[in-house]
This record gives structure tokens, C-alpha cells and sequence, in this order.
């Protein structure tokens, strides 16, 4: 447990304070006091559990829900604080298709602020240091604190936006490249649409969190800190919309797949049917002066051989004439130029 | 017919009254009592109809409604009391495609609960148990009574869903299998289509019922439950929530085999091609050395025979280089690594 | 022109009342009248537009709507009454897919019901035997009077949901034959489509009509009647559940097909394509030892012949070996169980 | 610019009115005025500017849109009036793929009806005519002159839904025709989706203007004839359903289309591979005895060519009964019933 | 920075005044003031930094989004002005594919409009130009002034509309052109897809905030002016209405394209499947009559090649027969007239 308290007009922020300062600490209301659990080792848990419900004095079902990990982000009022789940994304994916989020709990309260999350939070870090090095955060009261803190989480979805920004380009590329394994490549789309959607489930409901936070429908949240709060608003808004259009992209990638591999197989059977419209003719006119008829006058003319060997280059040459002429064969290739692929956003502020 | 009293300030819940002794029992406002009617014999039948109409006073068209087994989930304002349909999950399913549901009829009142049903619930025996050895639910009131029961329902839908997920991966692996038998395969994909779908279904009429439980919609139940009924809702949403993610696989899947399928086809055509590319052309030149003509020089020259098969087998390997360089043949496997999926959840709590 | 009066208090319901009584019988507030006009005689037309003119002076644009047959569900409310129109099902239909509605116009006042219909209605014939026979419906008002009509109404739809289920199941097991007529079956698919789409629409029309009748929208339905409307409009949901899911599957059959035709297809080219790979080379064979060069060893030696037939024979079973051993022939089939199939619901109650 | 003036009482509709007597004409308000504009001459839109303006000083942005035509269906209130832009169909269409709106523009005031149309429209000539005869309309006030002219304008919605269900049926048997070309067939059915398409979005935004007047939104129209205008909303519903269904039709038959190519293909292949399979054997046997070995016993044998003969049709027979019991070849032809299509309504009234 | 001024009842607009002078401006409700900053020089930032948040004294967050440029379009309200965002298209494009938009920041106060932008605004350029001349716009106040400048930003998305219009028709043509490179055509119609997209959730947005300004939700647009922005609304409301028909015809190229190309397949099979049907039986009798038994009467007698030779050409006329009495060959082209495909709009106004 970690105690953050700013006494109002004070230079510095204090650490290290124990269970037992808190209550005195929470009642002088000018106070701005933040409590951060972090991790999930047995003590930590019992400290928390009992922080929460009797300093805090905090509805037992929201307790027993930060202490667990698998809530949807969620926005709860209760008389005199506010209960929230938010989702962050972990930093270190190797790839985008199984990025993983993490959760954080907090409560926000007239001067006060708690946070509980088993996994590290860049964002929370973050704020750490900025508040230890300057007061200002905190002398804006506690909602802009947490303000602080969102903003810095709904940030760091940014490289992983960028991320699928890069698989996606690479995945248009390999998608007009008949060479790939088909199979390789439908499951990478696959992967991509199924990890989108998994995205934009969970900004949809991030959303609605800050959504409901910013509009003023909590009094925790002073007038004033409201348009701070519409920011990340909007900036998660973004986030989604990219993520949106994203799977625009990659569900038109999947009916491009199928339609270049329906257009290979009309190129095979081209190719099959013209080879066998030029050679069978000329087997059958094989075949016929291979008959053993005793009485067949052409077998016995002089130049009967070459002739038929000249009829056949003739007709061989005529109907390659035809199917060039069709458009089967021998037609140039068009280039496609990948060109520099405009896609919305996609870059980091 | 089983009631459970419960008096207020007691250590324990007692059992055993009669239709006769409820009013009494009602009358004091104090006192929690449960009736819980359990079974489809005619008596059973007859005593549910007569307490719910003469005790209870309930609307006919309620009490009509409970005895049958045909209802959507749904809830019901009526003055002093409210009568809600819930399904649960029969936990005996042989497949998930074919998983069937089962319906709670209730009421709840100021003081009372009454829940009728025809299958056996293992959410209700859990609770009777619990409230055997602890008065505890009980001491909270009637509607935490309750929360105590639907909690246990929602809970049991977790082995469905993990059954599904499971399901799911067998299917994954089979979409890419081409030996499968392309029917079944088919069959199995529709099948779990149409099962999340029910599910799906199910789901949303009873979210919308534990949504208007859970947001102060009804007097009957106090404020300081509310946050427990809206647990049981959320998780209920998450449930919905994996629902939706496995429709997307699952409809995914069918796109899948479907290009699996007609990849299969391009890569027949092209052996087909190739074959008939490299053979075609050999048969027409024995075609014409099997000519009968009189005249025919090469015929008769020394090596004719075998600098005509040599050619022969120079134009064989050409054509394979051909058709090696345009991708068509010896092409390496790209390997799929089936990796390890990333479902979101589908794990019990 | 049919009237049945029902006094307050009376055992019987008396019938057979003229335009011109009705004034009088209207006037006195306890008594529920039924006016019930069947049928499309230029007679019953004038007289219905006269009584619904002239005696219950309803607004002349309803009037104009009822004796007209090309009306959505609907309801709306005027001053001392509200018109409604409702659609049945005529059970005479010969295939789900050509199932054809009738229309029942109405007008519910304090103390009447008034309905036009210009087909018959079972559910009409029902209400009126059970008024004859027992004046309990008429003593609940005039709301409850009406509720009866819809009631019945709406549970006529049950068998039209069934011969759906029954439709559908056989369209299932036609669909993975591939010696049905292939337009046929699509043909099929689409009327069912299309037919469900139809029935769809129909029931979300009369669903909102319900809906408003039966939350309290309208003064003329007291409270204590609500809850059988409600009731209704449940029932008529449930048969909408029943018609979205079958679209459903519906919807998916047509999916199947596509998928078995093209399947098949991959099969008759599979067969294609090992027919020629194992002939071709054979005949190849055959071509070169068919030349009539002067100098062919082979053809001198002694057993040549039976070598080369030899050749043939291990030849051709090594490539029999090669497919067998890349699944493209001998392969075993899987069966397809149709099983159980579990659709929710369609039994009538 | 045509003006009608009906004063309180009279028996006859007034014309003929100058620009400088409509003040005084509309100072009295139990008089009812229409003013209507049509053509786009300089002179009248001068006029109708003028009189807009300056006369009934409607604001000046309406006045603006109301003189072009390019504006979608809306109402917009103002003090004293309100504003409104209503589309119609042109009737000279020549095929329903390219049917053509005219737009309406209009003001409604409490004793006035000012519209303004570039192009003649056969429901204003209709209304005019019937005022002309006799003055019922005018006698219900400004609002109801209104909904004449607006319930004739959507009546002339029907002839083109007409021809749709014609456009429809015919499309519906051409698509199981393999004869027509692909592409004009696939042309057609684009244009008539597109069509149709536009036809729903023209309505949808029509009905949101006519739900706003009917449903009592402005005070210029009084409560009695509210129910006139919600009839014309009805209508203009039962057009959108039509052209709903209709989309669902045309989207299917696309469907169809194209599994009735890949049907034909199927077939198509199955001829070939049948074909192949009978020919390439018997090939192969004459091809093998076509050899020039030294050695071949059966040549010399007497019967041998009899013999090879025989079992080349012994052959061929076996593989055609094979592929009889296979369901490849000779098949009896299942019929399609076109039958009597049962698409809803269309018929005008 | 540029500063205009216009006092009331004057007859011109003044210019060039300094960052000082704005208090005293600004003082005096009676003046409209405009503030415009273009660019993104470091010194104007700090400019228009120092002048929006210490002169105007605008909320600290807005005033950080309004200097980036990674905003969606939005508007809010603060005490005495509202924030807005909006996105203007940039007119030098090369392709639709890749239309880019660039921001408009501004903030509208009783008696001021201040706009920031980095990009050089076409509309700005023009409503400085025209109160420049004559300052009839200001004279309606800061509201309708802003009207100006959204009126032409709007305005300018059509131009853009007019080359979707063009290139989609460019497309339509395309498409049933077999010869083109079929990866290139798909590319195009997934890109103007894309593109279409982006423009629908670009207007989207757009819409929703001219909604907000023009139905009367924000004090600082005197009740007059609001007609003139509904005017915009609807403006913007017809882009959008077109952005989503090329949609759904863009959406219909893809499919049309498949069935294209599916189609071809299905001639090639055609002339693959004749093509053999008639080759292979009249190679079959020449191999037949190839074979080296000695007995063969046939080749004997005098006229056997004759013979021969006129049973194939008998043979390969009635397989001729066959198929184009089949439809498969021979077939007349039916034509596809392109006609003049009737869009909606399009036309600038």
C-alpha cells in the first residue's frame, strides 16, 4: 500500500503513511489523499480488503470485485464516492493478434482516491513520479488526480493501434501474393479481425465508462475537471474509430483473399484449356494418319508429311491467334502499385 | 411444497409449515419467508395454484404463467410484489449444440419469496443448503434471499460456456483438415452457429430482467442490495459478451472452410494442369512419329528413336522449371502453427 | 350485424339487437356491448359504415380504414375509444410458404367492442360460443372482452410456426443431397427465406400494437386487466423468438448449400484429376512404343511387350498409392448423424 | 402564380387573385388561401420570391431552399407556419431503375397553403380540379386543403410499386435461365437493388416528415385532422414495407444467380469428367494395341480386333452405369413450378 | 493573427488590431469580433496560446486540442462560449482514395468567433474576402457570421463528392471487363470503399455536431440565426445521403466482380468441356483404327478411310448440335448497354 497526500497549499506531496493515519488524514476535507495497492501477494490483498472496508467503508460486492481480476470496465456511483473498473493494455505483446489488457479498480471520492491492480501500470508509474516531483495534479483536487491517471492509461493504447497499423499493412501485401500458403494466410486475417473485434468490445465499454464520468453525471467530478475527463473521452473515441476502421480493412482483406484465389483457378483453366484446345486437334490429326487403312492416298504423296506437319503449326498458330485475340493468353500485365497506402491516424501524439 | 421461515434476530431457519400457517407468518413484516414449490405432480400443481391464488393473492394470469413452461424470461411489476421468469442451464448436456434450458418462476414480495419450478435447480438446493447451516442470507432480507439464488443460476452457465470454448477449438483445428468429411464439418459449424445464437438469445431477454432488478426499478428491493443484484448482472453481461466473441469465431470458421475448400480446388486444377501440360505435348509427338506416311525421314535415321525421347525428356524438365518458377509446383509447406489461441475468459470463477 | 349485450349482474348474454337499440343500450355505462360486423354483402357494408358513423360516431378516416382490407397492425387512440387493426392467419394455407393473413378492425370503447372482419375468424367463433355458453368474459368489462378475441388470435398462429418447424427440418436433410434438383432446393431455401421475413414483419407490427395496449397507454383498459394483454403480447413475442431464429437457420441452409455444391464440385474434379494422371502417362507409354521408327530396340526384344504392360500395371498402382496416400481417393466416409435436432420451441400449448 | 381563396361559408372556391390582395385576403382568418406556384420561368420565380418574402415574410433561408430543388424531405417550424419539402415520382418513367422524384415545396400557415413545384404534378391538378367542383376541402381549413394535396401525392407512389412487383417477377425467371448472359443478369439485378435502395431512403425520410405532422408536433394543424394526415402516414408506411420486401427479394435472387452459375460449372464438370473417363480407357486400350511390338500375341490372334471391341463397350457400358449410380449422368429433370408467387400487396387501391 | 472588427451600425470592417486592444473590443457587446490564426509558425502558436487562454479565457483543454490537430469533430459548452471542431476537405487530392481533411479549431462567444487552423482554409480565404466588401454577415451578429464560414467549408465537400461520382462510374465499367488485371480492379473497388467509408464516419460526426449548433442547444446562436445552420446541417446531411448510396453501389461492384469472374470460369469450362466432348471420340476411332491386329476387316475394304474420315465429321457435327441446342456454344452476345446509370446528385449546386 502506497499512501500519496497532498495537504492543500503544500509544496510537496507526503508518502508512507499507514492504515491507521488514514482515517484522520481522510477527514480533514481539504486534503487530497491517493492509495495505491499493487500486486497480489496474500498481505497486499488483507491490507486492501481491510483498507477498503473499514477506513474506506466501501460496499462489500465492489470490494470483492477489485480484489478479483475479471471484470468489464464499469462505472458505479455509491453515496459519497464512485466505484470504476478500467482496462489498460499490457506493453510487452510479441504480436498483436493475442495483445492482453490488464485491469485496474479504483474508487474516487470527495478528497480521495484508491487504486488496486495486480499488474504494474506504466500509467500509474507515471503519475507517480509527476506528482512527487510537482504538486500541481493534486492541487486541483482528487478527480483530477484520477483525471491524470486515466489519460496516461488511455495513452498507452497508442502502440498498440500502431502496431496493427504495421500488421495490417504487412497483411496487404501478402494478400495478392498467390506464392503464401493459403491456409497461412486466412488464418492470419482471421487472427487480425478476431483481435480487432476483441478491441473494440473493450473500448466500446471504456467509452461508456468515461463517457458517463465526463458528462457530469457523478457530483465527485467538480464542473471544472469535466472537459479534462472529455478529453480522454474523446481520445478513447479515436482509438475505437481507428480500430473500427480497421476492421473495415481487414474484413475487405478476407473477400480479397478469396477472390484472388478464385482468379488463380480461372488462370489455371485458361491456361488448361487453351493448351488443350491447341493440342488435341493436332493429336486427332495425328491419330487419323496413324490409321492402318490400306487405302489412304495422303500417306503415299510425296510431300504428304511435311504438308500435314505445316497444316499443324498453321492451325496451332491460328488458334493461339484466337485465344490471344479472346484475351486468354499472352495478355500484359497490369502492375499494381501498393502505392502509400493512406490510413487514418495510426500516429502517436 | 417448502417453506423456510426466517424470524428476525433467530439463529436459525425453520422448516415444515403448512398452506395454512403462511398468512400468520406473512402477516408479521418482520419475518423472511421462502416457498419454494418443486416438481409437476398433480398435487404439487394443485397446492402451488391454490397458495399462489388464495395466500398470496397473486394475478391469475401469473400464476397461470408460472405453473406452465413456456415463458421468456421477464419481470413484472404488480402492487406489492414482483413475478419474474429466469432460465437455467441443465447442466446434463451430452453436447453444447444441444444444451437445454430450464425455467424459475417467481415472486418476491416485501417479505416473502416464492419460486416454482419443475426441474431440479442445483442454484436452489445450493441455497437451501447454505441457509440450513447460516442464516445469513436470510438476515439481509427477502431480497437478498433472492440475489442469493439467481447468483447461483448465472454461476452454473460458466460450464457451458467453458464446454463451448472447448468446443471451439476442436472445430478450429478440423476447419483447416481437408480429409474431414466437408458435410460434417458443415454440419458442425451450423450447429454451433445456431447454439450461440440460442444462447445469445437467452441471455439478452435476461439481462434486460436483472437489468431492471438491479437499477431501483422495483420497491421491493432496498437500496443497499441493489449493488448485489447488479453483480449478478454484470456477470451475466460477460457471459453474453464470450457469447458474442464465439459467434464471431464461429462464423469466421464457415468463411474458413469455405476457402479451404476452394483453395483445395486451385490446387487440384493446378496438378491437373500441370500434368495434362507436360503430357499433352509428349503424346502428340509419338502421335506423330506413329504417322504412316511413306515419306517420313526422321523415321528412318539411326538415332531418330532416341533423340526423340531425349527431347522428349528435355521438353518434360522444361516444362517443370516452367511451371516450378510460376509457383504451380514443388512448392515448400509453409507451417501453421496452431499456437496458442487467445479466447478472451471461458474460465469458471 | 351481430350485438350481444351483456347487463351488469344478468346470467345470460342476451343477442340480436337493431342499429337503432343500440343508442340506448350504449347509454347505460354498466352494460358491455359487442358489435361484431363479418362479411362484405353491400348490405353489411352500408350498415357497418352507418352504425359506425351515425351511432358511435367514430372519426370518419377509422371508418374509411375498417371497411377497407389493406391495413398494417396498428392502434390509435381518440377520444373515448381507440381503433385497432389486427392480422390473423387463415389456417386453410397448403404450404408455409404462400401462408396468407386477414384482417380484424376494432374499436374499444368504455362499455363496447366493436370488430369488422371481412374473413371469418376462428378466434371470433370461439369468443361468441364462449359468451353463449358462460358470461364470465363479459363481466370482466369490455377490455377483457377484447383481450379474449386477441388471445385467441394470436394462439391460432401456433400451427402456422409449426408446419414452419416441419418445413424446415425437411429443408435440412434435403439440403446435403446432391441429387435434388439444385434450383429446386434454392428455390426452396429462398420461399422460406422470404416467407419467415414476411411473418417476421406481420408479428414485430401486431408485437408494438400489444405492446401499447398492454402498458397502460390507453384509459380504456383499467389496470387490473393489463396483465392479460401483457400476456398476450408475450405470447406473440415468443412466436417472433421462434420466427427469428428459424430465419436463422433458414438463413444458413442456404450457406450449406453453397458449400456442398462447391464441395461436390472439388470432388468431380478430384476425380478428374487422378483419372487423368494415372491414364495419360499409360497412354503416353502406349504413344511411344506406337512410332514407327525403324530402330526401336524394345520393340525387337522378346518380352518387350510384356514388360511394358507390366510397367503399365506397377506404374499406375504406385500412383493409385500416391493419391490414396494425399486423400484424394479411397477415402472412408464419415457418416453424417442427423440426430435430434433441437429447435426451441414450436409445440403448441 | 395561381391563387384559390374559399371564404367561411361559401359555395364556391375563388380565383384569380393579384400578389397586392393577398394581405388583406389573409388579414381575415376565416378565410382559407392557397397560393401555388409552378414552372421555374424567370417571371415566377420573381414572384414567387417576391411574394414569399414580402407578403407571407417567411425567412428568408426557406424561401431560398423552397426556389431550388435539391433539398431532402423535411419539416421545420416557424412562428406562425411551418415549412416543409415533400417529394413525388414522376410517372413517365420508363423502367423502374431509373424512376425519377420531383420535389414539392411548401408553407402551412393557420388560414394558408403556399406551395411551390417546378414540375407539374398530377396531385395538385387532381386537388385544384376538386376544390374547383366543389369546396369541401377548403370548408375543413388550410390544414386539410394540406393533407389533400399530400395524400394524393403518395397514392402516386403506387403505379411504381406496381411496376417494381412486375420488374421483380420477371427477374425472378430469368434468373434460373443459364441462356441469358451472366453479366446482363447480374446488371439487372444491381440496378433494380440500387433502385430500390433509393426508393426505401426516399421514403424513410418522407414517413419522419409526414410522423411529425401527423402526430400533433405543430399547432397549424388542429387535432381533427390529425387523423387524415396519419393516414397518409400509414400509406407511406406500406409502401417502405413493400420496398423493404422487395430489397430482401432482389438481395436473394443475386444469391441465386450466382449459385445457379456454380451449379451449372458443377455440371459442366461433371460432363467433362464423365467424358474423360469413359474415353480416356478405351483410348488407352487402343493405344496399347496400337504398339509396334514384335511380340504381341493377341494381334494375331483371329477374334482379337472383335474381342478388344467387345470389351471396349463392355467398358464404357460399366463406367456409364457406374456413373448412373453415382448420380453424375441421367438424371431425371425435377421441375420448378413457378407457380403462383405470393408477394405481398402491390395492388393499388 | 488577424483581428476584424466590426462596430455596430458601421459601414465597413476594421482590421490589424493587436493582441492589447482585444479587452476593450471584446468589452463592448455591441461589436462583433473575429480572431483568426492560420499557420503553425512558433510564434503564432504562442500567440494565439497567450491570446486564448489570457484574453478569452478559454478552458486550458480546449485550448491544448484546438493548437494539435488530431481532433474528431465535436462541439462543447462552456460557460459564455462554445468550443467546436470541424473538418474541411483538402481540395488538391489526386485521387479520392486518398482524400485528406485538415481541422478547423474555433470558439463562438456572443459578440466573437475565433478560428485557429493550420492548413489554409478555401472558405475562410472567401468570407474574409466578402465582408471585406461589404459587411452585411457581421451585421447579423457572431453567430451568423460563423454560419459563413461552415456554410463554405461545407460546401467544399461536394467537389470531392463530384470525382466519387466520376470514379465510380469510371469503376462500374470495369468491372465487367474481363481482360483487365483482376487484382488491379479489386484493389480499386476496395480502396474507393475504404475511401467511402472514411467519408461516412467523417459526416458523420459532422452532422452531429451542426446538429447540436442548429437545434437551439447552445445560447450563443440567437434563435434567427438557427435556420441558417439548419441549412448547413442539411447541406451536409445530402453529402452524407450520397457518401452512403456510392456505398452500397461500390459494395455491389465487389460482388458484381466475383460473379464476373466466376462466371468466365464457367465459359472456359465450357469450351474446355465441347472441346473434348468432340476431340476425344473422333481420337478414340482413329486409335481404334490405329491398332495392329491382323485381322481387321475395316481396313481392308476400299472406302473404309473414306468412310471414316466421314462418320467423324458426322459425329463431330452432331455433338455440335448437341451442345448448342444445350446453350453452350454458338450463343448470341446479348448486350449490355451501359445507358445513362442515374445516380442521385452529385451536381454542385
Amino acid at each position: 500500500m502506497q499512501v500519496f497526500l497532498y495537504r492543500n497549499g503544500a509544496q510537496k506531496v507526503e508518502e508512507g503513511f499507514s492504515a491507521e493515519e488514514l482515517p484522520a488524514l481522510l477527514a480533514d476535507k481539504t486534503n487530497v489523499v491517493w492509495v495505491d495497492f499493487s500486486g497480489e501477494t496474500p498481505e497486499l490483498l488483507k491490507e486492501a480488503h481491510y483498507v477498503m472496508l473499514n477506513v474506506f467503508k466501501f460496499h462489500p460486492v465492489t470490494v470483492e470485485d477489485a480484489l478479483e481480476t475479471r471484470n468489464q470496465p464499469k462505472v458505479e456511483a455509491f453515496p459519497g464516492y464512485i466505484y470504476f473498473v478500467m482496462h489498460g493494455v499490457k506493453p510487452e505483446v510479441t504480436s498483436v493478434t493475442n495483445f492482453v489488457t490488464k485491469e485496474l479498480d479504483g474508487y474516487l471520492g470527495e478528497n480521495f482516491v484508491v487504486t488496486f491492480h495486480i499488474e504494474r501500470f506504466k500509467s500509474i508509474k507515471h503519475v507517480k513520479q509527476s506528482i512527487r516531483s510537482s504538486p500541481t495534479a493534486c492541487q486541483r483536487g482528487a478527480a483530477y488526480l484520477l483525471h491524470d491517471i486515466l489519460d496516461q492509461l488511455v495513452d498507452l493504447y497508442m502502440p498498440l493501434i500502431d502496431d496493427f497499423d504495421r500488421s495490417i499493412n504487412d497483411l496487404e501485401e501478402r494478400v495478392f501474393e498467390m506464392r503464401r500458403n493459403n491456409n497461412v494466410v486466412l488464418e492470419e486475417i482471421m487472427d487480425l479481425r478476431r483481435s480487432l473485434a476483441r478491441l473494440k468490445r473493450i473500448s466500446a465499454r471504456q467509452i461508456e465508462v468515461l463517457y458517463r464520468i465526463s458528462h457530469g453525471e457523478f457530483g465527485q467530478i467538480p464542473e471544472p475537471v469535466l472537459p479534462f475527463f472529455r478529453d480522454v473521452h474523446d481520445h478513447l473515441l479515436r482509438i475505437t474509430d481507428l480500430a473500427e476502421s480497421y476492421r473495415d480493412i481487414v474484413g475487405g482483406l478476407f473477400d480479397i483473399r478469396f477472390a484472388v484465389v478464385s482468379n488463380k483457378t480461372n488462370e489455371i483453366m485458361k491456361t488448361l484449356a487453351v493448351l488443350s484446345a491447341i493440342i488435341l486437334p493436332l493429336s486427332l490429326i495425328a491419330g487419323i494418319y496413324g490409321m492402318n487403312f490400306e487405302d489412304m492416298p495422303e500417306l503415299k504423296s510425296r510431300y504428304g508429311y511435311f504438308v500435314t506437319l505445316g497444316a499443324m503449326a498453321l492451325l496451332s498458330i491460328g488458334l493461339m491467334v484466337y485465344f490471344w485475340r479472346k484475351g486468354w493468353i499472352f495478355q500484359p500485365e497490369e502492375k499494381i502499385e501498393p502505392g502509400e497506402e493512406k490510413h487514418e491516424g495510426g500516429n502517436p501524439d
